[in-house]
């Protein structure tokens, strides 16, 4: 072993022993008499201490070493004459008697500090020196700690973890697989998983009862901010359960997850209807750690000649607490907001309920004093406070106000990092009609069961929008970090959704076939459940960006600037596979 | 929930309680009056009894079930009449008051006992229904314990857990690479890693320290019996250390399975040098369950006359104890099988020392009693004893002599799948010569370190081949279960190491080149191992192949007869790829 001790670990009472230290050399300060060095491994940071008169020899050497240069001391723990409060290891110093310089460093294109003078291209191209830094490094050990209490957790909650495999087959439905050619099988190809859906259903069917494993997907998607062509999931099925089996089996997992990573106990997850959802926060995802719920209006705005709000078939807004002082320019912004393409609004209506009493609003001219106050009753605003309003269609105008909700969440401080609301939104749509191919699709996917009670309103089609779905998500902090269904099992009513689905049996079986075929020997009630992991972790760590609980992240182009992947391979490769690129 | 216990928790103290159980149906008889059916789940079977005269409604209900089918049943516990110590289960059985098909099942291809009637092809397609036999299931359940007790072992000793891309850059160096067509990248490939070797590497010039991942690898080679395209290793590495404490610490992890999983506690492993392993057993991961050491004769067989042995460079043989009875068709046997192919060697000599004291040989034409005894005294035989022989170019010969004593220690039946002996092989050579292409290689990797002491020897062309390398592997039951090696953390001495493996500058850098950028950023000594985890397990669960410890494996084509993959995709998604299939 290099080190008897780590850069961490050392402190008062560790005074007058004799240590061996290895790590990174973070900084060095030359103070004529005295140098001081500070040594970073992994768990921290050790002061070394340098004297040009009792040791000039080593003083001298210690002046010329630079910045990541990899050191190896011997010395004693002493006590500092100057303490530093803030680090674990701020008390003791180590008198050092030997230095090795186990390797020199270039310097680096950036500096290895909590703020980097790094850009993005270069942490990434650099990734190795990035995750020097505490916060990557530390949000790689919050993952690991993550990783193990959720394994731990199911595996006493009897899950086993079982691999399924990464070369599968490649369907056509879903999103584009990642898909690998095929040597030994000249002109066929392996698909990478978008995820281990069929197989987990499969290891239902095998009798495997409660199944989860921490798992690699794949989705080759055009790459949105923050989206990663390989993304990692915590993949979950049981089988004999019911919906409120699942939800409270990792309802269990979240709050483990919250006690143990951030202290935190909850009592029972809050639960909201799909429709509740999109009714109050325009989201299916609502951020639930502020309030500001949309009030509809409909009823007290209508008959005012006001034509916009007379046309439309939904008025609603929202009722920003002491917020009636918003000046010209910040409503201005909130108008720009609202009309910028990301959220497509035609405007907004204003109305603020003055400290006196008083209303002033951006349509006066239609509603007087008393017509407002009664607008604000619905809101049951107080005085101080700022109401906004959007209208049209129903769903298009509250996504539109759920970005507004958002944004003034935003603005008023309600979105803290470090505060969570999680809860399950329940009853989900089975189906979704899209406009473009004049069909329903299935929500989440064709496997998901129709609540029982709605199961008859697959007979007539004019109510297949009705359908309530056996899905659930949970939400964290208006993020969905993971969803799951209550999966059929049942071959007729599989047959059955098929068919709603514009499937023939030909085509169902083409597609789903190996599936369909186990579920003729005895297939399970079963329902399961996925995290996204990364998402998960983000949100554990308080940070937006997933990309910093990944080790080494992918950009926008699916490109890895570390290693400059993906890349040309050789001429006898590609005539090995049998492939030749096209153009 | 569906059930308020398991098929394998129920006996005598639940004697009188109201109980519903799901299951499959796997086996019923009917005895007339009374109907037995014996209903299994993950956790086990418990005994159902239907009673014509109290309750002839579920009773024939009852009968018409067939196998597999998905039943929930609600009833009582009670007493057997005629008890099964054999199950943990067996001394009560239900007396069924409710029982609810969930599903039915057509015929199993297969029947779903231990010892089941399904070839190899049947069950990989049918991989669902063969995962519900128990030695399969036990060896899934066997593969999650052994995945958590890793995890919880090495998270312990201070290691994190660490995913690392599968989409990576590809390289020509190794074995053949599966590669991932880029779609938002025309013409350029990832590659699937066939280990996290850079990754790992680069994580510790991250300073992270101590890192592991249990994670998927690939390479793309003819698949040989019992190798699988996709296979997972438990994937080590640390910084500060020297050889000694990586195998403290990976023989503590292996102590702990075997402990863990196994009950046995051992004391330290042996460890031999690569070279006498050869010397020893002709294998660098030679079988310790048995003796029967190699003994060189050279010095007693020479001299006699018999060319084979007078021209032969190596004369070497192994001592069979109590053998001296093999019939001559049981000697012929062992003829043949030194001869075959796979071991290819030109014959055997044999001499049987008789329990009288004398001495038969197929040899007796150039050695007298007095030659055969010293013969015989050399390998210290007994009377009873049988010799065998072989001879020829040293390292062959020790190649096909190690065939012959695993041949003869599985006859006598000194291979037992329950008896454990772990060893360390150290020492390798850090290069091996190819004479197709008449050049060295690097045995394990490029970057490898040499023994410090042998380190001047890369001066000296000649002596390369004496180089020994700071490598290590694992070997249980001569199995080799992991390895690795110290890593050269010294840029000077990898250039010397790059350019005794034939590359310039350019080629080296071409290859290795962000792996040698990060190391000119402060490497830390670092030293890694990985165990084939797939493997681990086979052995673990004292089985030869690894196949059924993978949940669903490929074949020998690497096609998984189950899903059908891999499989022709659709035009659509090539031309997205700018690719094409050729001829």
């Amino acid at each position: 072993m290099y080190r008897t001790n780590t850069c961490g670990e050392l402190n008062i009472t560790n005074l007058g022993q004799q240590v061996t230290l290895c790590g990174w050399l973070q900084r060095s300060r030359d103070l004529g008499g005295l140098t001081f060095i500070d040594l970073r491994d992994r768990y921290g940071i050790t002061q070394l201490a340098f004297n040009m008169e009792t040791n000039p020899a080593l003083c001298e050497q210690a002046r010329k070493l630079g910045r990541e240069y990899v050191l190896q001391v011997t010395g004693t723990v002493i006590e500092r004459s100057s303490k530093n409060t803030k680090i674990p290891t701020g008390e003791i110093e180590i008198q050092v008697e030997k230095l090795t310089v186990l390797n020199e460093s270039k310097v680096p294109p950036f500096t290895i500090e909590d703020q980097s003078d790094g850009g993005d291209d270069l942490r990434m191209k650099y990734r190795y020196l990035d995750i020097r830094r505490n916060p990557v490094k530390n949000n790689l050990i919050l993952r690991h700690k993550m990783a193990m209490l959720v394994r731990n957790y199911l595996s006493q909650h009897d899950f086993l973890e079982i691999e399924t495999p990464m070369l599968i087959k490649s369907t056509p439905e879903g999103a584009r697989d990642f898909v690998v050619p095929s040597r030994m099988n000249p002109g066929e190809f392996y698909a990478l998983p978008q995820s281990p859906q069929q197989y987990k259903q499969l290891l239902m069917v095998a009798g495997m009862d409660r199944y989860f494993q921490i798992v690699r997907c794949f989705r080759d998607e055009d790459l949105r901010a923050d989206r990663q062509p390989e993304f990692t999931q915590i993949d979950c099925e049981m089988s004999f359960v019911e919906q409120e089996d699942v939800l409270q089996t990792f309802e269990g997992l979240a709050k483990h997850l919250f006690k143990e990573m951030k202290g935190i106990e909850f009592a029972d997850f809050e639960r909201i209807s799909w429709h509740d959802a999109m009714r109050l926060y325009g989201s299916d995802k609502p951020d639930k750690r502020f309030g500001m719920e949309f009030v509809e209006l409909n009823d007290v705005v209508k008959g005012h000649g006001f034509s916009l709000f007379e046309n439309a078939p939904l008025v609603v807004g929202i009722c920003a607490s002491g917020c009636a002082e918003y000046t010209r320019r910040q409503l201005d912004e909130l108008t720009d907001f609202v009309k910028r393409p990301q959220v497509g609004a035609g405007g907004l209506v204003y109305i603020k309920y003055n400290a006196d009493g008083s209303f002033k609003s951006s349509v006066d001219k239609f509603y007087d004093q008393n017509a407002l106050k009664a607008i604000a009753d619905k809101f049951q605003a107080k005085p101080g406070d700022l109401m906004l309003i959007l209208c049209g269609e129903p769903m298009k105008t509250r996504v539109q106000l759920c970005a507004l909700r958002l944004e003034m969440g935003s603005r008023l401080g309600l979105r803290d990092s470090q505060k969570y609301a999680p809860l399950w939104v329940v009853d989900f749509p089975l189906l979704e009609w899209d406009d473009e191919t004049q069909r329903f699709y299935a929500m989440h996917h064709p496997f998901t069961a129709p609540k029982p009670e709605d199961e008859a309103l697959l007979d007539d089609q004019r109510r297949w929008g009705d359908i309530r779905a056996n899905a659930y998500d949970i939400v964290i902090n208006g993020v969905e970090v993971g969803g799951g269904s209550i999966r059929i099992h049942d071959r007729q009513l599989q047959n059955k959704m098929f068919h709603t689905l514009g499937f023939t049996d030909e085509s169902a079986y083409a597609q789903f076939g190996f599936l369909m075929d186990a579920f003729t020997f005895g297939a399970p009630p079963h329902a399961g459940l996925a995290f996204g992991f990364d998402r998960l972790c983000s949100i554990f760590g308080g940070v937006d960006s997933i990309r910093d609980f990944i080790a080494f992240p992918k950009n926008n182009s699916g490109r890895d600037m570390m290693s400059g992947s993906p890349s040309p391979i050789a001429k006898e490769q590609l005539e090995e596979l049998k492939i030749a690129l096209k153009g």
